[in-house]
């Protein structure tokens, strides 16, 4: 009889990878360039150098080196929270009383409560080596701001966090939090920079959205001597930081002597579904293996499956460059119902491609309410209160798990908790007081948002 | 050149304890009895029945064996979110320029937040499997609450939650959590029991205290058939269970080849310094090795360093056994200045036993402004929001460093870090914003909780 799996499995340093796994190296076909919408030319290396600091242009623009050293001073950080356990939930699978073997990495045990921090501290190392003296970014739900504030109290840096009204609003503890570590916060839209006064001229008592922030956060970037801007999900480089997931995962799976017959990973701007797929669809890629993807997605916010691929601005105000991917269009507006984050108008390019490719198998939208019922069902079994977002996740991977138990089948799952639901406890209370409404948005809401592609010359 | 010792430490499930360390087997005295205060005389098995379940009592008066079996279905909760990582403070070294070797066991890494779930499961269990139905306790900042209500949705146990009013207004977000595990939250005083109905009837505006949330949780477990009462410190039971944390934390630094010069834990009811000092207390006692040991007391609830070592009453009401303790009084109200735990008015026998006798070689009590700020250093540096209460452990351990850094000496320090701060973002902004303030009782405010002492006929 073969040994049990413990519950948790955790790497040793040594085992910890020390590279990043650059998916885009074994990718047959690389996504559309980004496009530089005053030239309406592909960008250069040398276009994106106010925006953000060369080493993460260098890393946006590689698409050949499969590995990429992580810095010294990068590990050490991660050696501070990392390696992450990949847990094996036996109480789960007992719950549902399912053949399926339920595998996953959570990303969730450190203090910004999610995975963002492992692209937080290479962006900011990266700005620090080159002698940038601040930076800036946006947050929504608050995850990524958090990440941040904590790599840049780590590296001494100075930050601006442009937080998205409502959220900052309904999430004081959220903003006290980057505040602790330093960094100082801005409600977005803001009379701080002018993207954010044409917001609020047309809109006074408008409650933000993350792409509005981004424009603020990009804009004071460029006006501001050696500052750069910094971005959570979406770009390739923060999809190369986070393959470390992946990597580490599949270093655990292969120790356990398990491999996934389904990776699952929630969705909203593609950061930890690019992370945790990361070396499993390099097996795919280069023909080894055919473990199945599933990306779980809002209902609310349905960019993959209800989505155009099409060239769009990463934000609402215009500003940054133009990127294929499925998109609502910038000017899609989430409701306010949603809980949580995965609010994002558009999708990783890398994650669009490989969808648009066909080397993702399927994407499901899910209503949040059946989110937070997976939520309540996973907290009491596996003792871990998970984010909204990566309750997306544990929503897919329950209802593969009841597939297994009805066809009799023992698969392997493997699934990414991105995060923990510790600043989420308004939603959750919106929930067990039965409040929570599930909201989908109808065709004619969403065309308004298709709208603003058809201004983009390349989609006609 | 030694190997370097890794940042986390985690031991493998096969080198988890399987016991609980008895630390009563080892002591040359053992406490006063606990007595009962209709009798005055020391309470017997069959007095502690009707309160706790009947394992817990044999537990609670086992003063014999040195290890005690951890039942299979608790050390399989254990291992959704045990070990917890021993963790070499690198950061914080270098930050504080130290010649010293700075550890800690970290307890937070769990929903719950603190290391409270220890004991929590196995209470919970324990009922279970004696047919209990329903389960009460108390909570002041609510991480013993969080941890109970954890337990008990695992063990589908019915649980009331009798929880500070103050605690439960200030922080609506851990009652939240609380429900989300299904408990059920009254706020303290309240007119569901006798006793509340009292406090009430004197004072309408009562914000409630730790020790009248005892006093109505005790009552409501005895009236209700087939109800227990559970605690989460302060009792010898929760003490044993707490042992796990100094066991780990003993085998993880063994391995390491690493032996602590001082041992260093926050102190409120003393089950987290109870717990850490278990097996080295143990070398201590049996003449193996002499480590220092440290507790730390807040200054405004200065029961060790400013208590009387008298027979008091553990809650308000009194209604409870009589416990010889360093007590402020069962009358004593601590200040509505003070954030966070640690302000019970009594000390765990065994704790105040081992202190009396010389056991525990300095107690400190130190003003929550210097605290903040030893939680922020340490924020920063080591990347882990840290809770008040911990915060008191880390700002002893700073002082020890900072000790070394003065004299030259590389000693090894070894503290316990009990648990996270998601949940205390209120005093942090407090803090943030400048608006904390120290506050020490005056001895005239504390000779009016003496007062109390001096009608038990023991004191006289």
């Amino acid at each position: 009889m073969s040994k049990k799996v413990p519950y948790r499995t955790y790497l040793s340093e040594e085992q910890m990878p020390k590279y990043w796994y650059n998916l885009r190296a074994d990718m047959k076909e690389q996504h559309e360039p980004y496009i530089n919408p005053g030239t309406m030319k592909p960008v250069t290396f040398e276009d994106l150098l106010p925006v953000f600091c060369e080493e993460l242009v260098r890393q946006e623009m590689n698409t050949t080196d499969r590995y990429i050293d992580i810095p010294g001073e990068v590990l050490d950080f991660y050696r501070t929270y990392r390696p992450s356990p990949l847990i094996r939930a036996y109480n789960l699978e007992k719950e549902l009383n399912t053949p399926a073997k339920i595998y996953y990495k959570f990303e969730g045990n450190n203090t910004s409560g999610s995975h963002k921090l492992n692209s937080a501290v290479a962006q900011v190392y990266y700005a620090k080596k080159q002698g940038i003296t601040s930076l800036t970014t946006e947050t929504g739900a608050g995850q990524w701001g958090t990440a941040l504030s904590m790599a840049a109290a780590y590296f001494n840096m100075p930050l601006t966090v442009f937080m998205v009204k409502v959220s900052a609003e309904q999430k004081p503890y959220r903003k006290a939090i980057i505040e602790t570590f330093g960094a100082k916060v801005v409600k977005s839209p803001s009379d701080t920079t002018e993207i954010g006064k044409v917001i609020l001229g047309s809109d006074p008592n408008s409650g933000g959205s993350l792409g509005c922030a981004i424009s603020e956060a990009v804009e004071q970037a460029v006006k501001t001597p050696n500052c750069r801007y910094v971005l959570g999900s979406v770009l390739d480089q923060v999809l190369l930081h986070q393959a470390i997931i992946g990597s580490e995962a599949k270093i655990a799976m292969d120790m356990l002597g398990e491999y996934p017959d389904v990776v699952i990973g929630c969705i909203g701007g593609g950061s930890n579904f690019g992370g945790i797929i990361s070396e499993y669809m390099a097996d795919r890629l280069n023909g080894k293996a055919c473990p199945r993807f599933i990306a779980v997605e809002p209902a609310s916010c349905p960019s993959l499956t209800r989505g155009k691929y099409a060239y769009d601005f990463c934000d609402t105000g215009k500003i940054t460059p133009l990127a294929k991917m499925y998109t609502l269009g910038s000017g899609f507006k989430p409701s306010p119902i949603h809980a949580g984050g995965l609010r994002y108008h558009g999708m990783s390019p890398i994650v669009s491609k490989l969808y648009h490719d066909g080397y993702i198998d399927e994407v499901r939208a899910v209503g949040q309410k059946s989110v937070f019922e997976a939520a309540r069902l996973f907290s009491k079994a596996e003792t871990i209160l998970p984010a909204p977002e990566s309750s997306h996740a544990i929503k897919a991977a329950i209802d593969e798990a009841i597939k297994c138990r009805e066809s009799g089948e023992s698969k392997t799952i493997l699934f990414n908790l991105t995060g923990t639901g510790y600043f989420d406890m308004a939603a959750y209370m919106k929930f067990n007081d039965g409040d929570m409404e599930d909201y989908i948005p109808s065709d004619e809401e969403l065309s308004e948002g298709f709208e603003s592609l058809k201004e983009i010359p390349l989609n006609r």
